[in-house]
């Protein structure tokens, strides 16, 4: 019997574990907050991730360790990697919580990635937009998600404006300078290496954003075989550098038909939320599998599919389950503005199939704008 | 949020909990054993089904009731249904608790079933074995499972044979005797009624059976379509007459093209377990819906898939997870002599690739007798 320790108990966690229950896999979720909604499905354990009593207690009830939740602190990662195998490696998970090491790395192995600077006073913001150019954002290095932390500067005028949105947190969690990218698309490939080095990828998903957070994906992507060949290649030089084991997503900008890496997530990501009925292995199960050292599933689309995100609470789910390719995904979360709750999976032989589909559940919902972008991508 | 609560814990509610979680539903599970299975992924309340205490806290903290086992005692399952919903309704289990009640009902409906006779006594034995002649099977009535509670009586000659073996518990569960059926192939379809009436199934599935326990399954079946109307025809019939709610199964003797009805499961079935990655919808799934009156999914078959059963034990992982097309199923059971502890599905869009890889996966577990009457029928 092994029992997989995750450290995070949201949405991420409670798909992990109904995906690895079938593999025979007991859980444990060490979380802080006593509702987290893994919890419903799982053993928790409640504690902070920084409470080293708690974390040796986790330690001492699990096999192996994962995460939910990429920001649970380094050191907790390191402490924790000396008493259970923890995967991936704390370094990895070092390297991709920080913006400005993540984009070194990627640059070092000669993936595309916007103009870049790190900041650390008011004067280097200067210099840097100087150098980087604008249009670009000011982000913080860490901590940062679905869009928090950032601030657009259109022009050098905007300066004083966007340090003193972020400029007080420099100290703490560090700042970055990038490049505006004035991309056609936004893609993401979610990969999966294994302990033994194999590598795989699901096809390229193409994503959506509204207001900084994922609204939609649609997979496989519409693009053609070199793309996905240069995402391939991108995530295989990432992995192998940072001798990844599990699941991770590289969030890219398509721009003249480069990929340009815009971040690392290192975890099972929102865009593969498509692959548990989409695809042959979904990526909660391979990322398990590659955890424990047991060999990948099939990464293969079935057919194509769109994940549409709900945000702030559920819509109702009937129109999605009127559909035959409609699956629901709720979270058992309260509702909270900002917050994923949930999400559906259309998921169709042909692409004609499931724009019919997503139409007809975006105007029963009322949400027409948030699949509009998708049928047009469809229908192209 | 809803609460839906499953009387029995073994693999069947275990799985009904992983599917019913992106439903937004939780689970509790009511079983007499500490270690039920089902309680590693759903909140357990432990006690017997006779218990009236213990029903009367489930039925406060359950919003609708249903079954993972069908030998719940009838009483109970009323005096449960007189406090909360209950589906399938008490009636539709009593009659399907009682090989009797079923088989009167089948004929009833135009539906064939083999000749029988309810026996109460030695001499009432003797009488039938003239009226039904023999090869034939003595069966208790109520409580049998996996072939246990049968004995095969060849010519009258082994009357006293069967009643020594069955004879004492006719006062108890009741016997019937049945002819025997000299069956080409073993079928059974699966199907799901709506809260509001409506009736889907699955396609028929081919069974193989190992000392009386299902060894594997084949989905879909390889027939024709006016069988595949025809096992829809007679579910239909039995879901309207018993006003049935949820997943059944009705098991099949295919015999010189015409359906022997053997016997109806009044809930989600072993031969269904390939429904999770071979169908569209999952019996799982397609249960919480009718249960909850929400719109049933589509029961369309994704391929090919075959479900090979583990019994006692589990064989060594690797090999079907080596499979692209492998899906692995360990219920967390410890093992035991002729217990069901998981399954594998292996599912392709191909018979002959099914085949393939069904003949790989047997070699490396050393089951090729468990593969050989699939891959023959796959190669037909
Ligand atoms: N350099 C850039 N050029 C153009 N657009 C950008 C750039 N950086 C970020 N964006 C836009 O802002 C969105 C969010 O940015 P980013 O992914 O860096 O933030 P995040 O908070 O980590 O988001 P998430 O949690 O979704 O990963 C991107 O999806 C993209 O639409
Ligand atoms: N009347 C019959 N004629 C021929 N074979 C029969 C007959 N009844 C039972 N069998 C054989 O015995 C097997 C088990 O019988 P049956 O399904 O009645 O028992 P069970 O204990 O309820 O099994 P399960 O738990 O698998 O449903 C059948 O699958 C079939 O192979």
């Amino acid at each position: 019997m092994t029992t997989v320790g995750i450290l995070g108990g949201g949405q991420l966690a409670r798909m992990m574990a109904l995906a690895g229950a079938p593999l025979g896999l007991r859980f444990l979720v060490l979380d802080a907050t006593p509702d987290a909604c893994a919890g419903q499905f799982a053993p928790m354990l409640e504690a902070d991730y920084r409470d080293q009593a708690g974390l040796a207690e986790f330690a001492g009830r699990v096999d192996v360790a994962t995460f939910d939740f990429e920001n649970v602190p380094a050191e907790s990662a390191r402490w924790l990697a000396e008493r259970v195998p923890v995967f991936p490696n704390p370094r990895a998970l070092a390297v991709a919580q920080d913006r400005l090491a993540e984009k070194t790395l990627f640059r070092e192995l000669g993936i595309p990635v916007p103009e870049f600077a790190t900041i650390d006073s008011r004067e280097q913001l200067d210099a840097a937009l100087a150098s980087v150019g604008t249009p670009c954002i000011l982000k913080t290095r860490r901590l940062g998600y679905d869009g928090k932390g950032q601030f657009r500067i259109k022009s050098p005028a905007d300066a004083d404006a966007a340090w003193q949105a972020l400029g007080p947190q420099a100290a703490s969690v560090g700042l970055i300078l990038e490049g505006f990218v004035a991309f056609q698309r936004e893609l993401s490939v979610v990969a999966v290496r294994g302990r033994d080095g194999e590598l795989q990828a699901w096809p390229l998903t193409e994503n959506w954003h509204d207001h900084g957070i994922l609204s939609a994906s649609l997979a496989p992507a519409q693009t053609d075989a070199a793309l996905q060949a240069q995402a391939l290649d991108a995530a295989r030089r990432v992995a192998e550098a940072l001798d990844y084991v599990g699941v991770f997503a590289l969030e890219l900008f398509l721009k003249d038909g480069v990929l340009v890496a815009n971040e690392m997530a290192p975890r099972v990501h929102n865009s593969g939320h498509w692959t548990i009925e989409g695809a042959e292995t979904s990526q909660f199960q391979n990322h398990l599998r590659a955890v424990l050292g047991l060999p990948l599933g099939s990464t293969r689309a079935l057919g194509h599919s769109v994940m549409l995100n709900w945000i702030g609470a559920m819509p109702a789910a009937a129109p999605v389950l009127a559909e035959a390719c409609g699956h629901w995904h709720d979270y058992g979360k309260s509702p909270r503005e900002g917050r994923k709750v949930g999400h559906a999976t259309l998921r169709a032989d042909s692409a004609s199939e499931l724009a019919g589909a997503l139409e007809r559940v975006g105007k029963a919902l009322g949400r027409e704008s948030q699949v509009a972008p998708v049928i047009a991508r469809l229908r192209d």
